[in-house]
């Protein structure tokens, strides 16, 4: 599936994404003045909201590990300790993290959001992206809310609401026509922190799956660690990250807890793919794959040290398969990880897409096999500038196989850095 | 201490540095074809020799725990065992890791350098730096090798007869002349791994301290600790790393382990300072101070995950006093590092330059103090392209203070990250 245009990628979102019963969408648009800014220019902010009919839904939500959470992260980590959830507020424009009334003002807007529509205040959501540091407007937004009601949109719609610098929107979905039973579908924002001030991945899972919390928090961890959780774009975990997963139940399908993971699964790995490939600046999408260690979690570290390498990252973006990098950067990564060396290298061979460059401790070059190389990274590239849908479906794929016992192979997703990352994030001014 | 020419530095280096007696250098060039590259195309390689007098002479070496050493580092591990060496080959261009041969080619040139000098072959160390994965032109080296001990040089042509990419040779003292007592004299090469395939930073430091080699090795490892182990320039840490410590003893001066790390602390700390500052694309030296963190080990580790954190690094690149990305980076190392949660987050004061700009959990901020700020960012700039001698001495201070109890405050230095560092980095096929 490859896109020239945006709007035959919206056509496509519009027409494929599987939406689950007894879900609906909302969207407005606001403009505030900043009170952190002089003068009087207007900024836009869009306020979605995501809502279950269902009177008890089933949610779970997993947030960042980060020791400086947002307000929206410590009211959505109190809200969540029943196991239920009604719906979710989210405004992109300003993140609500480090403002001194910022935990008040995210429990106002939920509680008015509430009132609207009519559920339990403590079912309700308020989630932020955007500027750190700014107050929200939140007497704009308390305008607003009441209005959202008659503001009803797709899925699409949403996931276009939610964006701050993203470069298109992102949706995924297993199940429906064609397939019985359920449907899952995720709205992900986000790219790793990368416009000045603004953070924030947030993620939203629905289903019509009948699931309970506890098995909807269990199987959502699991999914999660082996996507979201294994991907790296800047190697910061924003102070607002966030996933939110609610099952609504209207299939009347009861699923156990391996259909689960079945559904969501893949739901996951294409928004984290997406993720990663949307990242402003980026121009190849890095796919580091693990074989053959006995230890997965140190897989997985190894994986993100590899994918956060500013060299390694460099040379990809400049199409060069620099072999001496990858190895130096796996082999830092081992001293920090594995410092007593439990993990066995004298087997370890080193393959870049599938052309082996590393054997027996010693590096298999030749000028034929650099230049077929080169030519593969350059196919997989994309034009970090471009704005609108995904360019390119390719990733250059480095595999480390440590030819050890192991249960299953770890796959880490991450970004290059190009000169265009470096003008988004540091020339933003001039 | 400021220059505006290269001359003037190269004259200020020749005229100020204190060279311990009893030491010797030497260097030459030769020109050789690489076996890995197709075409005639010559090759530029010096060749570079430190030679101690004494028969007997105490050594310390530390080496790179990257898992994927190079042959000098495995070759300089077994020769330091015994605690004396006689004398250090240096070549450029070459880094000596992965290839076939390369302990072989190691052991030969260190061998050869051993009969020129008339030295015990397991007291001479061959140390290389240079391009991952090619051979070593050992023939080439051979011939050479006997005719450098018609070739003496200063300690500055030393000093520049190792670099590689560096963008100015690095030389640093202490003791000598107006002061009784002995030297120490330091010498680096490197800048992280900052260009295609290059890597390697290798410091030498010399002394004229009488001081026995336990003594020696336990003091450089806490004087390494506090500088070049405290410093980031690309996050990774190369296959080729060595710091070796001499101490002839012809000053006929005893130091006990208090004034030996009197003597040689501050030349640690100038040439990591330079190392940080003479990377290649390094528009910005980042200096992140920990006050009040009980625990100094993490203090140390959070400070490098704050100078590796590519936000941070792009934000201080373009100028911009971005706390919410500080603060993002410290929360992401707090969470990694401290995963209990034992340190007291709740005093935090962080600080730009000596300027409050977080406390008791809100940002303090305003368009004035950012002014200000950017202003200060803006005057510890240096052009990341001018080569030849340090710019500035000035550096981005990032203060973040716990408020807790505390024996030491950490510092750790690191780089920004420019439009020059990708463009060295990524785009130089282009």
């Amino acid at each position: 599936m490859s896109f020239t245009e945006e709007q035959d990628y919206l056509d496509y979102l519009d027409r494929q994404a599987r939406v689950p019963r007894g879900f609906r969408f909302y969207r407005r648009s606001i403009t505030f003045n900043a009170a952190e800014r002089p003068g009087d220019e207007a900024y836009r902010m869009n306020l979605s909201y995501l809502h279950s009919d269902a009177v008890e839904t089933p949610a779970a939500v997993m947030t960042t590990t980060n020791r400086f959470p947002g307000a929206p992260v410590i009211l959505a980590r109190e809200r969540i300790a029943a196991g239920h959830l009604r719906g979710v507020l989210v405004n992109n424009k300003v993140a609500n993290v480090g403002a001194e009334t910022g935990l008040a003002d995210a429990r106002r807007l939920a509680d008015c959001t509430a009132h609207t529509f009519a559920v339990p205040e403590r079912q309700i959501l308020s989630v932020s992206t955007g500027v750190i540091g700014w107050r929200l407007p939140v007497n704009e937004m308390e305008s607003a809310i009441p209005r959202l009601p008659d503001s009803p949109c797709s899925p699409r719609e949403f996931s276009q609401a939610i964006m701050t610098t993203d470069r298109y929107p992102k949706l995924a979905w297993s199940g429906g026509p064609g397939e019985p039973g359920p449907v899952m579908l995720g709205a992900a924002k986000g790219a790793g922190m990368v416009e000045p001030n603004l953070a924030t991945m947030l993620v939203f899972f629905l289903t019509d799956a009948v699931v309970p919390p506890v098995l909807l928090d269990r199987v959502q961890r699991r999914v999660v660690n082996r996507s979201f959780n294994a991907l790296s774009v800047d190697g910061d975990q924003s102070t607002s990250d966030m996933v939110v997963a609610m099952a609504g139940g209207a299939s009347g399908v009861e699923l156990n807890e391996r259909d689960l993971e079945t559904l969501w699964q893949p739901v996951a790995d294409a928004l984290a793919l997406e993720i990663v490939r949307n990242g402003e600046g980026t121009s190849h999408v890095i796919e580091v794959i693990i074989r053959g260690c006995p230890d997965a979690s140190l897989a997985r570290k190894l994986g993100r040290h590899v994918v956060d390498s500013p060299l390694v990252k460099t040379a990809i973006s400049g199409n060069d398969p620099n072999v001496g990098r990858i190895l130096g950067a796996l082999g830092d990564g081992l001293s920090r990880f594995d410092p007593e060396g439990r993990i066995d290298t004298s087997r370890l061979t080193i393959a870049l897409a599938e052309r082996v460059v590393y054997r027996d401790g010693s590096f298999v070059l030749n000028q034929e096999s650099e230049r077929i190389l080169a030519g593969t990274f350059q196919a997989a590239a994309m034009d970090p500038v471009l704005k609108g849908y995904p360019q390119d479906r390719g990733t250059v794929p480095i595999i480390f196989d440590f030819r050890g016992e192991a249960r299953e192979s770890v796959r880490v997703l991450g970004s290059d850095l190009s000169h265009e990352y470096i003008r988004v994030n540091a020339d933003y001014r001039t």
